[in-house]
């Protein structure tokens, strides 16, 4: 079954302390496509200009990767440019420009509407909605956002977080979410809004997963060299749901099992810039680091 | 077989989010002793002042924690003044009085020097070279140190660590030592100067363990509420230092679990001020949160 994706196309110009990239092949809908589809079909809705080169996108679609979504207007597609700083972990963002991107407004093709499994990737909270209105009960809806969001729809996101089954976010925006500052209460007093289960992304320091009655606990992947950080958390995302679309149900084990494969997607994705890693690598390459990790936390 | 451990006994002001404690038993060693008594007998090295009030450790030394390598000098015990920042990974220290501690020549008691392991707490890397000059041939030997020797006795603390078998140190401390940006990376280096094993602390992300040939990421024990960090990291070595003092044989494997016996130790300290909450508890609740953070781990 394939999984439904909704977010944005960009065209992203990096700088980080190992080089850059211009005008390279970026976006949410697109990391979460790239490693979502290691697991499982994925159907994106998103939106370019007719600036953009599909030649670009073909090697997602022979991973299954389905574009009939994907909507071409006039005008420019969406351009991001941002710098990193020495240690990763902070970014400057050089310039934004949404372009078609602006007045994006997601329309789900018919046979898509009947997806298992959606991502709604960091767009507009109230565009977020209207796709929830468009599909029939998906068996699983999870929820990316951002602080500009957080802070300018605050109402919408709201809405959303009582609609979704899981919220994908940082830890940064799990405090301003609910100005609590202890991480765990802060996760209780969103899973009593509704999401069965949130994951909350640390970075470098791994991810934690909270559901009403448990933990688990999911290290980063040990990477001796981060070349662009750019695309993690929609990578990470991708090899989460992914791994899901590959389960029959979906419970507490498999949930855990999905932190796993998102944290290990995502290591790919890191290690150079724009899709160079997700490009090159097969899932054999995601199950030997799955074990790897395994190794690394027993005791 | 008693573990030998020569640091700072001090009497602490601390304030945090949650409340203040005046006078407060601290200091590496004790902190370090009442962690690792839970497994094994401990001798201690230190000095205190006149003033200090031995019906307070009356506990330790029911717990199997030897004194008598404890001198008492004309003079007032070391006093430590800090405040902990809302989020509790800040603190500003408000004063520093050494006091005896100024003036501290680790002597180690005739009895003592046949330390199978030896915990070499924050102190003056000169006297930690001093102190492994009076003992005979331990089978472990390890190193805490702080960004103040860092910067301050380089080239002792450069010595000390090609002499000694293990290095706990928090993620900063380990970045001001190689000026190498990568935690791994940083690792590999400091590994070729001499010791067998790094432990990297990131106090609420857990501890990375890194041999030459392993990895083992652990995470910190999930806690709704920290009340006070002061004393974790000695906690943390004791529980770690104590864990192995209860193995035949140091390898690889007890290596880990003693990251996770000094995690949870280190766990309980910061619920509550000073040693309230090692002082309540026995072996029975540290055993029963490793199985906790074991379940927490497994996918």
């Amino acid at each position: 079954m394939s999984i439904l994706v909704v977010g944005s196309i960009a065209l992203d110009t990096v700088e980080t302390p190992f080089g850059n990239a211009q005008d390279s092949l970026g976006g949410s809908a697109l990391y979460f496509s790239a490693a979502a589809s290691f697991f499982a079909p994925v159907n994106l809705v998103g939106v370019v200009g007719k600036d953009f080169d599909f030649s670009k996108i073909e090697f997602l679609k022979q991973r299954g990767v389905d574009f009939e979504g994907l909507g071409v207007e006039d005008g420019e597609t969406f351009r991001w440019g941002g710098r990193y700083h020495k240690n990763m972990n902070q970014r400057d963002t050089l310039f934004t420009y949404l372009n078609v991107f602006k007045n994006f407004q997601p329309v789900i093709p018919d046979h898509y509407r009947d997806a298992r499994l959606i991502f709604l990737a960091n767009i507009d909270p109230e565009l977020q909605l209207d796709v929830l209105h468009q599909v029939k009960g998906p068996e699983l809806t999870v929820l990316d956002t951002m602080n500009f969001w957080i802070s300018g729809k605050r109402e919408a996101l709201e809405e959303l977080i009582t609609k979704v089954d899981v919220l994908i976010l940082n830890d940064e925006e799990l405090y301003e979410l609910t100005n609590i500052p202890n991480m765990y209460d802060s996760a209780h007093e969103l899973l009593q809004q509704g999401p069965r289960a949130l994951v909350i992304k640390k970075g470098e320091h791994g991810a934690v997963l909270v559901t009403v009655d448990q933990y688990f606990l999911a290290p980063a992947f040990p990477l001796r060299k981060v070349v662009d950080p750019t695309g993690a958390g929609d990578s990470f995302a991708g090899g989460f749901l992914g791994y899901l679309a590959t389960c029959k149900t979906i419970d507490a084990k498999h949930f855990r099992k999905a932190v796993i494969y998102g944290t290990v997607t995502a290591s790919f994705t890191v290690e150079d810039f724009s899709f160079n890693r997700l490009r090159e690598i097969s899932r054999k390459e995601i199950e030997e680091r799955v074990e790897t990790l395994r190794n690394m936390v027993v005791f």
